[in-house]
């Protein structure tokens, strides 16, 4: 960025990046002094030597090196985003506190990545059910051209960037450290393999580390960037529960998957669902939970006909007594589909004609 | 029972038996025209040979056989409970058709035993996931004094039994056919051991057998004995989701347990949450939902003091992060209770001596 004949435009943009780099996101102490402050004015408070309020703040102002930041910046092809540039979503500005800039890397576009984007999060130590269902929902997600927001963390984050990346959908990563960074370290392939069509974004300058505190923020912006957050798996102390909070604040949807009880996993989604969060199983539910009717329907019809619509009351019903994957028996039909075993085998005769079934050794499935 | 010479009361009852041998319960013809009516004058319309709107029920009239009813009454120690009867549960009378009378058999006291009771069902086809928690929620709430009301099928409604029969508290089966029989077949001996302290029920007279119908009419009687319903495991057309909405219909709450989206074991229940059922993961949130405020906290001050009250912040979160019964290392419960693995150390120390925790070879437990 020029410094030499500044415009306000670029004088903004610069008091955004310093105050970026020396003042911590939702700082208790500072927060309260700067929040809704034009950025050069907030700026010119903090770097001020005789207000005792900046003192926290004193030792970051005087070690801060813009050339070194610039250089992380080149090196790693990382760019500013702030308020009023093309990028900059516009779903950030309902926070009670934005952040005064954005560090993003990646060939993707952030406010249009955002602008149809559920976040998908949940725990980190996740259990298979958890990970293969954030995959399953990302991906399905991701083919209707719906963005997934996550943090890239390990277990239900991790689990639905790559849904997302399995369909060859762009997804973004926000992150508590500095996006030159890879947190955690074991994801570096897969931060690398998001910035090919996606972006890994943070408030935090690059050449920082996360702490517990950063984590935090950067929940809120998670949940600030999707028109609605779907917690996974959490147990009930899952970091992906604030995430789920912010998005309440923000008035913005949240979904969660329920589990079985035995599971501790699970005891965080359950108990959100318990205080009122949409029970979601698919990514049906979760767009009719995040987007404003009709806005996916269009997607929706484009989906295959199941041939459904044609067949008998009676197959219907003996269709959904089938399970998803497995194979069953008459017998199971009967009792699932509460109909008699001459029904069943009528249904399944006609669903078989229509392509819809088919016997395997084990029994019979769905096509 | 006498009827040389016959009060009204006796005369009342003998209707009620006669009417409960000949007209099906819920008969879609039958049931409009005598719904209302005082039971002498019901009976009369039905055995009324020239009122063509009974034909249906001519043959069975025709061949009624008190004496071989009495027969069975007397060989299978089976009483009859009518409205005005002191047994009579006054929950029966919310229903908008109640049964002319019940057939009852064994050593409690049906209307004691459901002044404070929970319906408890789900699939026959139940995974090992369902049965288990079924058996502990039923045993809880017995442990409570709450009597648990259910269908005696396979699966969810067994567990249910069993969990309060292990508790060593009465049970009560309702049964889709005469209560001289065993059904399922399998069930003989469960249901031998519930008339021990418990009771078996049914508005079917002895020696009928069970039939699609009256499984439905039936799962009305078990939501109209319990001041609510909690469905464990239900595909999406299990019968006992039709238990479920018999209970909506009464008026009574609903609470169904959450369970994976991957299991269609579970897609009746989640789909329950969805429309309004309240999430429920023990008995103590099914007692919050179908007892009126307060009516079960002497119950619950009994339980014991796990001494948590008197630890600090730092130990309960540390308590809370340890899963019910697994044993997890420091690492796990950093991650779970979003603590440094110094306060981790510091909590599990002072767990340690309340008794509260204990180290195993596993790692850190519940004790």
């Amino acid at each position: 960025m020029s410094v030499e004949h500044p415009t306000e435009r670029e004088l903004d943009r610069l008091a955004r990046v310093r105050l970026s780099c020396v003042v911590e996101p939702l700082d208790r102490t500072l927060t309260p002094v700067l929040h809704g402050r034009p950025a050069q004015e907030a700026w010119e408070m903090v770097s001020d030597p005789g207000d005792a309020r900046f003192a926290r703040a004193r030792a970051r102002v005087e070690s801060l090196d813009l050339d070194a930041v610039a250089t992380l910046m080149r090196v790693h092809d990382i760019r500013v985003v702030t308020p009023g540039d093309d990028e900059w979503p516009e779903l950030l500005d309902d926070l009670a506190v934005p952040p005064w800039c954005l560090w993003v890397r990646g060939q993707g576009h952030l406010r249009d990545l955002t602008r149809h984007a559920v976040a998908v999060v949940g725990a980190r130590a996740a259990t298979p059910y958890g990970t293969s269902v954030a995959r399953e929902l990302a991906g399905d997600l991701a083919l209707r051209k719906w963005t997934v927001v996550s943090g890239a963390a390990f277990g239900i984050d991790a689990a639905a960037h790559q849904g997302a990346l399995a369909a060859r959908r762009p997804t973004v990563a926000v992150l508590a450290c500095g996006v030159d960074r890879a947190y955690p370290q074991a994801h570096r392939e897969m931060l690398d393999t998001i910035r090919d069509a996606g972006v890994v974004v943070s408030e935090i300058p690059p050449g920082s580390t996360p702490t517990k505190y950063r984590f935090l923020s950067r929940n809120r912006l998670i949940a600030a960037m999707s028109a609605g957050t779907v917690v996974v798996e959490a147990g009930l102390r899952s970091g992906s529960l604030n995430t789920a909070h912010h998005a309440v604040d923000l008035g913005r949807p949240v979904g969660a998957y329920p589990g079985p009880v035995t599971s501790s996993t699970s005891a965080g989604t359950n108990e959100l669902i318990r205080q009122g969060a949409a029970l979601v199983t698919d990514a049906a539910e979760v767009l009719d939970l995040v987007s404003p009717i009709g806005d996916h329907v269009a997607e929706a019809q484009q989906a295959p006909d199941h041939g459904l619509d044609v067949v008998s009351e009676v197959a219907k019903r003996t269709h959904e007594g089938l399970p998803a994957t497995a194979a069953v028996g008459v017998d199971h039909l009967v009792r699932e589909a509460g109909l008699t075993a001459g029904e069943v085998l009528a249904g399944l005769g006609e669903l078989a004609s229509a392509g819809l079934v088919e016997q395997t050794e084990e029994g019979w499935c769905r096509r």
